[in-house]
């Protein structure tokens, strides 16, 4: 498994808190069935309202698209998001019989905060290769997270669901959707020898405080 | 035909410019079959690069959304423009000779950077209210132009075709979707008394201002 | 002492959070001369960097003005922060021996990226209304620290040097211009009824919120 | 004369059209005395409205720095365009007997609404380097034409003092100033060969785009 060049040097680079990150406690008790439920329920709810900003930060990747391939993937990328992910989250929710004025009406965490408005401000404030940096460890994290789970087979209904999503053609697809556009975009604007740039001192700062954030989102769900 | 209660107040309170636009003498001379062809091109043109703005400008659209509804139709509304409505552009382009290419070198004239940035930048610095009303005389003034020239037979068949798009079932129903979240979204933030605030008399002033850069879009394509 | 009609009103809706934040632990020990240094310079670290991205919130006060007036109190604020309150943070943490450099290359953290990126998203997102409700809790909260603290003798040079600065006639002139500022914008949009507006309720819990995110400031602070 | 060597390269590579706006028609009549007032009146008050929207784009670069200096001289900006320029419009408005109300509720002309939502656009989508490229033109060019007409006299004496206010020490220095922060933001973010970027082909767009702008705004002047 292989997400393009980009990621792959961003995650060498941050590797101590990338493992951190996809190998999280919250993680590892999933992957073992040994997640409480109510932590389970705490991080369902936090990640729906995730999803709406999450949403809204790849709405800014549209105005921030220099050509038009890039405007479509990341406009499919926000339908993704909002036509299919929320929706499931509605539904795992729901069979749990927490209803979607439940979801609403959910206090948002400072944690959740910190991330969403983190990754937000920089699509605003930044170009279009700060806001990839800062969307790219969620998008693919999970699909790491997701593959590394991939062969389990975890009795509770909901956590096996929760891996196959991740773990899914489709997802691992939207993944590779997204590296490619990643992989493209740097090298449209900066050359072959990004790595040599201004630019790319600031973008690993971004990946890795987004990776920081995505650890205390998992810590959240913990507590 | 009939696109809302909200969008009937604004037309009606700048009804002169509004007619200027709708029955502008472009659009006259293309129903009547008389538009040289060298008009249509110079539009068809202005139009694919307006036609990108223009989805970055709904994408700022899911940025301002409150609920969930709003940011969906807003996403879709986006997802019509790139994925469909831009689409139809290239072909109808392509029609012509003219390639994907062409469009894309082409030089954007100033009154298309006028509507557009108009627009755009009353997305990013105005609130929901005001960039709705922004973009209405667009996407609903189209619908109309659609609808008056429905029983029209044209010989010219890019001109039928254009006619044709814009009467469209599948057109009317991006019309209704989007006069139905104008209504609501007025109603939500303004109450039903809506004509009675600050706000009425500001998206006013935009609604018209947008409609007269619509008219002078028009001018442009017959210079 | 008083900030105004809207100021009052948000206060009083939110007042257990509000005093949980203006008489915090961090406060009451710096006022009775019992706080640790190295817990003042935790503060006075983030404190910079958390200045930086508030004066960036209120350049876009700038551009969410509708008023000449509105503008004119915005840049003034602007430069009040980039060129006293950040040249006094500048000196403070000098006499403790941290450069500007050490001041610039701290690692921001989480408590702080929450707080400074949901009012800058806000910012961005929002309205004058949302954006001023947002920054409110932070200028006139300090006044009311400052004015708390008037007449404390502490004997640590630099608590008493902070105190002062909050409570001196130059720091209150600027509560009161932006108090000012807050009365005028919302009457100018909402009209004297605003009390009973949908905007009511989101900026009530704007307020509330930034006033949430400055305890966990604090808490940062005696970490 | 020069302002930097960022500058000179823009200029250089789109002479054509920066000489067909800094020795516009509109500005060889003011300076040899032979300009009607009424355009004289047209362009003031046009640029009027124009510092408005200016003010606010350089609101925009205070947001888009990445460096206290960056963010120092952009505030600075702002204030001597608010305090300075805008002041300075409303006098010289005055003494033609046209009051500051007149100022506000002039109707902003389409080639002013294309030009400043222009650059507000860019400073919201793009970075510091695109929002300096489009801000330059205006800043240095009315920098240079000042210079130009430095040792002229001219008979009517609002004519003159425009000239005063451009060819003055006050106004070189704001040029040198925001010539060397352009020179600074390159060097910083693209390193010393900048012409073999990306970027340089954008920027070069965009400050030709920019110049094509002002002349449309002078041809307004003058209908």
């Amino acid at each position: 498994m292989s997400y393009g060049q980009v990621f792959n040097l961003l995650k060498e680079k941050n590797l101590k808190n990338w493992l951190l990150y996809t190998k999280h406690d919250f993680v590892n008790l999933l992957s073992s069935d040994s997640l409480e439920e109510k932590y389970f329920l705490n991080y369902l709810i936090q990640d729906y309202l995730f999803l709406i900003q999450f949403s809204k930060a790849w709405s800014l990747a549209v105005l921030k698209s220099d050509t038009l391939e890039e405007m479509k993937i990341s406009a499919n990328t926000v339908n993704d998001l909002i036509n299919f992910e929320m929706e499931l989250h509605i539904k795992l929710c729901g069979s749990y019989n927490i209803s979607k004025n439940d979801l609403e009406s959910a206090n948002e965490e400072n944690e959740n905060i910190a991330y969403t408005r983190y990754v937000l401000e920089l699509g605003y404030s930044g170009d279009f290769l700060d806001l990839l940096s800062a969307l790219a460890p969620c998008i693919l994290g999970y699909g790491e997270i997701g593959m590394n789970g991939k062969n389990l087979k975890i009795k509770t209904p909901m956590y096996q669901k929760w891996i196959d999503t991740y773990s899914s053609d489709e997802y691992q697809d939207v993944c590779k959707n997204v590296a490619n556009l990643i992989d493209q975009a740097f090298l449209l604007r900066l050359g072959s020898d990004y790595v040599n740039t201004y630019k790319w001192n600031k973008v690993n700062k971004i990946f890795n405080k987004a990776t920081l954030l995505e650890i205390d989102f998992w810590n959240m769900a913990l507590k």
